[in-house]
């Protein structure tokens, strides 16, 4: 029989276990914290019509969508991210969804870049936003989302760089042309890649020496948030509202006791994204070269290509595959956690067969996971199954009444007269 | 400026945050229990080569599938099970997992099906398979997987129907030809939906008079266990290798103490489907209109199209919008479960801003959820926002050591010092 070679796409990959495990461990934890903050989970179809995903197109994107006449001929096409689906979700469900909406989504998207290292054509993403609100109290709780959902997932060191984009557009308007603002703009946007120096001579080619100065000063952050603060208000002609909801946020994270971990950093300016307010990137202290891993930030009106309704918002969105990754570098050691789970050995005595699977029930009602080994071997080789997978116990069963369970690691053998002993003895009861 | 309209596709939908969070809740609740069983989460590309999908093809899923060209001329489609993608993907990685393999897999699938009341394009399917094993044990744990399982997420009163597909095999091979025999098991496989009589009448016209006696039968089941597979065994020319796994399975679920929730029933045949073994559907007994929610059986060779490697298992599949429909009819009152959820006021004093978004973090800190009101409006105002939403608290700061908790269902109120002590008003402690 001709077989079939079994292959995925290019771009595209299975997750194995243990790192699906891992990924869904860190989904749960992100969940309960936005949980936390009343935010509730949406989700949209995976395909949408072509012409909503794209709006007015001509981007790159266009380029990378996976994009395909369906079986009705409708031009349709795979989502590329999960923000334009909520727009034209806060678009379509605006009247029957009460402001301000408070929504996370995680799901998959699709692009068809050219696959490298660490990027593949199929990925998470995960969002949460509170959608309807201007003010500085809902700029605070995104920056309280991000700062707990990371401590949540066992991230401790963290910086987390913030800004105002409105009040660098501000700025740069005293720098000649549109155009020359948004190279200016994209030019200061990718100085943490290409360096400085590099920036410095691309900024005076555009702003001249004097320009290039001002510029400068005005990205580079003092030594204390007031420092910073002061230095663009006078860049920008005195405080302006830009500047002091900048304040009115940075004093409450402060008050909260969550200042070590933010700093007003007037280099972040998220690219050319539609922002224009408060926005941040968010580093990790001890892993700086792995990039953001989670950014954000304010956004007046969402949902303008399809409806006339003003959205204004704030969002975050966390890159849970970097995410992981840092966490694969930062935290060597969690496979040594003490997993309770045991391996009941299919008993010599087949007659027990129901008794093993009793076991196994009664360890799973105490919370502790169980599985009975399916084949009748020699115990020799039931052991090796449970070494080879780390399973922490065996349990092997003589009679009704009669229990031995073996600690793996240590070879330790103890007698147990019941299921419950059992249970008992892992959890270190006796 | 012209706007496009927000919509979504024929066949699909958007989920809202109420229903999307009753998903999520049962989603997690299920991988508790497969934890619970030691099976572990992987995940598959949405996107295959189409080869890879339809197999030798030619059947309805062919004219169902989303499929195109990508960017690089592949020839592609949306997966439409998670069945096809995990044979691949055992066919693919055979050699870097040790059997048995156990593993869950919960994502969306796709079909360009003729979208219908309950049924669209885009859905989620949740299985669980051990391969690599046959044995009456791993028979029984699947079994036992499936009844804990639909305790946990809250449904109690079903049956289990199980039989042989492989007994029910030998028993038509008394009928004729293969597409006799095929005609047979599909008449049989319709009976729940078309009724006896007009089963009867197309058996008789199958296998004559006698025949279709025997066929009905064998397919009714007596009052006992025991009754049904001796009479199976009578049909069938004596026990046999098949009705003693069968009778293995049972005695250990009924020693187990599930007994009352399984049912021999060799009316279930599971189509023409690839079962060999067992085979299995559970029906609410409450709402038996709705069908199986929950179903599987055993196979015997799981990845033949990709690999020589013999691949037998045995797995279960849970309907999750069925699941989700089942639970919106059985428990019409999960709404007025008392959630632990506090709407901060936005303080009347603007500078106690920090205080109310201190004030939550402590509520969070203790596993409450909690948000601030994110505008300057009048506490009437603020009141009415928690009601709409059924959050149960509303929370005044009036300065650091002032609080006052609201009831809102009750318009109580409770003048507290310290967020201490709204934590423990909150947890009925004081």
């Amino acid at each position: 029989m001709k077989r079939i070679e079994p292959k995925v796409l290019k771009g595209f990959r299975d997750i194995l276990p243990q790192d699906e495990y891992k990924r869904r461990v860190l989904i749960r934890k992100l969940e309960e914290q936005f949980a936390l903050f009343s935010y509730l989970p949406i989700d949209t179809p995976a395909l949408e019509y072509t012409e909503i995903l794209l709006g007015k197109g001509g981007g790159e994107t266009d380029k990378q969508i996976f994009r395909f006449q369906d079986q009705g001929g409708r031009d349709v096409a795979l989502r590329f991210d999960l923000t334009v689906p909520f727009a034209r979700f806060m678009a379509q469900h605006g009247n029957n969804i009460a402001l301000p909406f408070k929504r996370y989504h995680i799901g998959k998207a699709w692009r068809g870049e050219k696959p490298q290292r660490g990027r593949f054509r199929e990925f998470y993403q995960c969002d949460c936003d509170i959608v309807g609100v201007d003010s500085a109290s809902a700029d605070i709780e995104i920056l309280t989302v991000m700062y707990e959902s990371l401590r949540a997932i066992g991230i401790t060191n963290y910086t987390i760089h913030f800004s105002h984009r409105g009040l660098f557009n501000q700025f740069l308007e005293g720098f000649g042309s549109k155009e020359t603002q948004e190279a200016i703009l994209r030019s200061v946007d990718k100085m943490r890649k290409v360096g400085e120096e590099k920036t410095r001579t691309e900024l005076i080619e555009l702003a001249g020496k004097d320009g290039a100065e001002k510029i400068i000063s005005w990205i580079t952050p003092g030594a204390t948030f007031v420092d910073t603060i002061k230095n663009l208000e006078n860049l920008t002609g005195g405080p302006s509202e830009e500047s002091e909801r900048l304040t009115e946020v940075y004093n409450a994270i402060e008050a909260m006791g969550y200042g070590k971990s933010f700093v007003l950093d007037p280099s972040i300016t998220r690219g050319l994204d539609y922002y224009t307010g408060i926005v941040f990137e968010t580093f990790l202290n001890d892993l700086p070269s792995i990039g953001s891993i989670y950014s954000g930030g304010r956004y007046n009106n969402l949902a303008s290509l399809y409806t006339k309704q003003e959205l204004p918002g704030v969002g975050c969105s966390i890159g849970l595959d970097r995410t992981l990754a840092a966490l694969e570098v930062l935290q060597k050691d969690t496979s040594k956690e003490v997993r309770k789970e045991v391996l009941v050995l299919m008993p010599e005595n087949y007659d027990l067969l129901s008794s093993a699977h009793g076991a196994a029930k009664e360890l799973r009602k105490a919370g502790i996971s169980a599985e009975v080994y399916h084949r009748n071997k020699k115990y020799g080789v039931q052991f090796k199954y449970a070494e080879e997978r780390n399973i922490p116990y065996a349990l092997i069963i003589s009679d009704e009444n009669s229990y031995t369970l073996k600690e793996i690691a240590s070879r330790e053998s103890y007698d147990l007269s019941s299921t419950k002993e059992v249970v008992a003895k892992i959890e270190g009861r006796i």
